[in-house]
């Protein structure tokens, strides 16, 4: 009796402990089955984030990596696998995070393993980078794909084959589902389990993790102003060979966005400036507003302006170095 | 030449794959050092959001644990902490996660070494059931407190010296934060980089995370119209003996739920509506709709409606028990 209170309390409020509602669930052994592969360099929230949503969810957990052994995370947490790859069961849904997947998105077997398990799983569903670990597997031909946003292009450029979108927090291709970056797999994970359990299932997760889930997507990093940014102008710049460099603020909107450095080089701030600006000349599609450190270019459809601009810090060779994008409707 | 232009474009793009940034920043000793407190049964996203917060900060980040041994977290996952409480360094911010607490609110151990560090910390954070802790080390008494919102009440009755608050995402004490359940920590994690580095820093952080982060609070899950819910009648209602129940669907916004149980037992349904109608006599304040399973009450300045209903499923001794709480302003 005062385990069906327990009990009934306990799902009332949808509170769902996790443990305790194992415990007491009435499906001893999970419906779905959900494996999550690791490997070094791994992204802690890329696959907490969805092992919270799916174990909520009342799905089955298996973690399982090349050899089993403990894995250290991109950041430094050490966590140990429940199974190596040979000994990995079938799954329904396949995890693949993301974080370093330089390594893993060229490991045979880690590729192998992947390709293998998305033959048989219902779900395949990566998060962040790990949309690099399923293309190098060539699961992501000819299909709709997105990922962490600062490494969007260079996925592209890699993977032709895939169709790269930008402005979507995850992209559904009925069976494979890749997600934006880090926090973004919480959703997309939320996502599969509104895909196998219905929307009203997937809400209920959301609202255990007190989670403010938006089932049609919600926030979208790539769509922030910074994407009207000229990447190639990094390699175009001849930066001082002394420089150290160390982001103050990068933050913004769709339609503004503002980065602000702290450089500490011998070369001064007017000359770095200058540096830029030689840079700049090699942009296609930018004017220079004369006398100015403002460049502005139209895009989709928009006014787009760039401005770079300096301020002394009280030590002698430190300065902010500001950057400014701004968009209006052209 | 080749590293400093890759930091500028992993910087510039905000993108601060954290390795790379621990890699080539300037600062190899992170200047902020957070400890986060594990122990058996820990809720997998009220440590790990936070940790992958703090770290994209650049953050030191170090795991410790009662013996420093591997820890299996309330889903089953592994994680061996960095050291052992005795050889733990001392910490800026002190982290102290929910999940299974109830023997960790009680371990002389645990509370020791949370009430030794939070004297030195400059912040003390918990997430979700992590605010049992705090306030078992006595650390609350006196100050405003929130937890895990289906445990709110429970956790007013078991430390009446705190000033429990439930319309919160995370409650800030200046020193102390308590933040509500497990995906707030992320919230919390990010308003107290706001508070020790500024609201740009964290906001930068978010980005980096992809994560539509409200600087002013956010979802707040008890604000939800399943707060009307009258706890008491679980206590109050003679449940079947054979009784299994799992909940199929509990979802709402702050002016309605509904929570959906699939029941089995011999018992048929209409006879379980007469118990717990049976249950709601003994509730104060609410008024029965004659002939039907319906309560009013007023609370709050509002108007609250609580409905029950079943519907036959296809399985014998199988129904669908419905419960819905509706309100308006009175």
């Amino acid at each position: 009796m005062a385990t069906i209170k327990c009990l009934f309390a306990c799902l009332l409020l949808a509170a769902a402990c996790a443990p305790a509602l194992a415990a007491h669930a009435p499906h001893s052994k999970p419906e779905v089955q959900v494996g999550i592969v690791l490997f070094e360099g791994v992204q802690i929230i890329d696959f907490a984030g969805p092992y919270e949503v799916f174990g909520n969810a009342g799905f089955g957990v298996t973690t399982v990596s090349h050899d089993g052994k403990p894995v250290t995370t991109a950041m430094g947490l050490k966590v140990t696998p429940d199974a190596a790859f040979d000994a990995a069961p079938a799954f329904d849904v396949l995890l693949v995070p993301g974080g370093d997947v330089e390594d893993a998105e060229r490991d045979p077997e880690v590729l192998a393993f992947v390709r293998k398990h998305a033959q048989t799983s219902r779900r395949v569903l990566s998060v962040c980078t790990g949309s690099f670990i399923l293309a190098g597997a060539g699961l992501l031909d000819g299909l709709k794909a997105t990922t962490f946003t600062p490494r969007i292009d260079q996925f592209a450029k890699r993977y032709p084959k895939v169709d790269v979108i930008k402005d979507v927090r995850w992209a559904d291709n009925g069976r494979i589902v890749t997600s934006a970056g880090l926090s973004s797999g919480l959703d997309a994970a939320l996502h599969v389990v509104d895909s196998l359990r219905g929307t009203g299932q997937a809400r209920t997760v959301a609202m255990r993790l007190e989670y403010d889930w938006k089932p049609e997507g919600g926030f979208v990093r790539s769509r922030m102003a910074d994407r009207y940014w000229p990447k190639a102008l990094e390699a175009a710049v001849e930066w001082p060979q002394d420089m150290a460099i160390r982001t103050d603020i990068s933050l913004g909107d769709e339609r503004e966005w503002r980065t602000v450095y702290i450089i500490t080089s011998a070369t001064p701030a007017a000359e770095l400036l200058q540096r830029i600006a030689k840079g700049m000349q090699g942009m296609p599609g930018w004017s220079r507003q004369p006398g100015t450190y403002r460049w502005t270019s139209e895009q989709d459809g928009r006014q787009v302006g760039l401005s770079f601009d300096t301020t002394p810090e009280a030590e002698a060779k430190t300065y902010r170095l500001e950057l400014r994008v701004d968009t209006k409707d052209a």
